[in-house]
């Protein structure tokens, strides 16, 4: 998807490439995805069109990738790896550790605008919906995955749950009270989650 | 909102208010929230433009009384009443047999359509959003805070549990996959979230 630049050409490349992460996703934000479009993404980040089909086939590819480097960059701000959730050994507070974050790139603006744009389209476009989910969201329910499954190993998750589901009772709770505004979110919220999911409703 | 109609009008007014329902429903799920129009509905449902705005006034208005209505024919499709959820005694059965019926109702393609795109809309629009959670989802939602509190009570969840919470660890789940197309939906993945909220991931 993306040609490798020459060497002489990378850091004006760069530059341009994080203006037009960012021209996207402050247009789709503000005009929501049918009206964004390659010409007003390339307008805003000041650069031409054919810069953009340089090394991009569509808006929804630009999006794709600007979300992925906004990700990265939150990872990085919440002070852990963007491919790996921590594993200090305690399943509950890693966890907490890593909803927390999520919580602070839920409520920071940069995200809120495109995210929910992007989101809303996803819903009945179905194919940048579904393109979306493989390259952006599973990969990171993933990780949760691989945490739950180190927890199953060293005994902290039964064996017979399925961590690709176990992970949705803490994850999906915070994803639709964001989406749909059913109730607030906090790091009190996503701690709670975590608690019921790991404890269970029922006595003990 | 709804002015009652004279008596001899009721018949003939039971039958366009349908016919409106039924129009609104199916014109947001082809054209989406933003292009549908009250002129639109009334052309579908074969009434004048000020029947429509006798009884209501916008197309938000008619749309959540389409949903209110679809809502209520689903639950009786499913053999409950609208208003609460079963209380056999068995929380578990009683939590699997509403989800469902829910499951059910997310699959049919009456309600599949219209649903997606008014909530696409509602996560953009945020008043249109906070209407139909305030309106129709929360009182959903609170059918199973009961259901909940009366678990409380026979001892079958913990006092310390906050239902409302508590209820978003299976309620969630699914209406992520169904919203954003993370994951099949079926009753094997209900009844396996509701086996993990009540007795949670941990070893017991």
């Amino acid at each position: 998807m993306v040609n490798k630049p020459a060497p002489d050409a990378t850091r004006r490349s760069e530059k341009s490439r994080r203006a037009i992460y960012e021209a996207a996703l402050s247009l789709v934000g503000e005009v929501g995805y049918p009206r964004t479009t390659v010409e007003g993404i390339a307008a805003r980040a000041g650069v031409g069109k054919q810069t953009i089909y340089r090394w991009w086939s569509s808006k929804a590819d630009v999006l794709l990738e600007a979300f992925l480097d906004l990700a990265e960059q939150a990872a990085q701000a919440a002070g852990h790896e963007p491919y790996s959730l921590p594993d200090t050994g305690d399943l509950a507070a890693d966890l907490k550790a890593v909803l927390r974050a999520t919580v602070d790139e839920l409520l920071d603006p940069r995200f809120e605008a495109p995210s929910r744009a992007l989101a809303a389209e996803g819903l009945v476009n179905e194919q940048l919906g579904r393109e979306f989910v493989t390259k952006l969201l599973e990969p990171q329910l993933q990780l949760y995955v691989h945490r739950l499954r180190a927890a199953q190993d060293t005994g902290a998750v039964r064996r017979d749950v399925d961590p690709r589901i176990a992970l949705e009772l803490f994850v999906s709770p915070l994803a639709q009270r964001w989406l749909q505004r059913t109730g607030p979110i906090s790091y009190d919220y996503t701690d709670t989650l975590v608690e019921y999911a790991l404890h269970g409703l029922a006595p003990r």
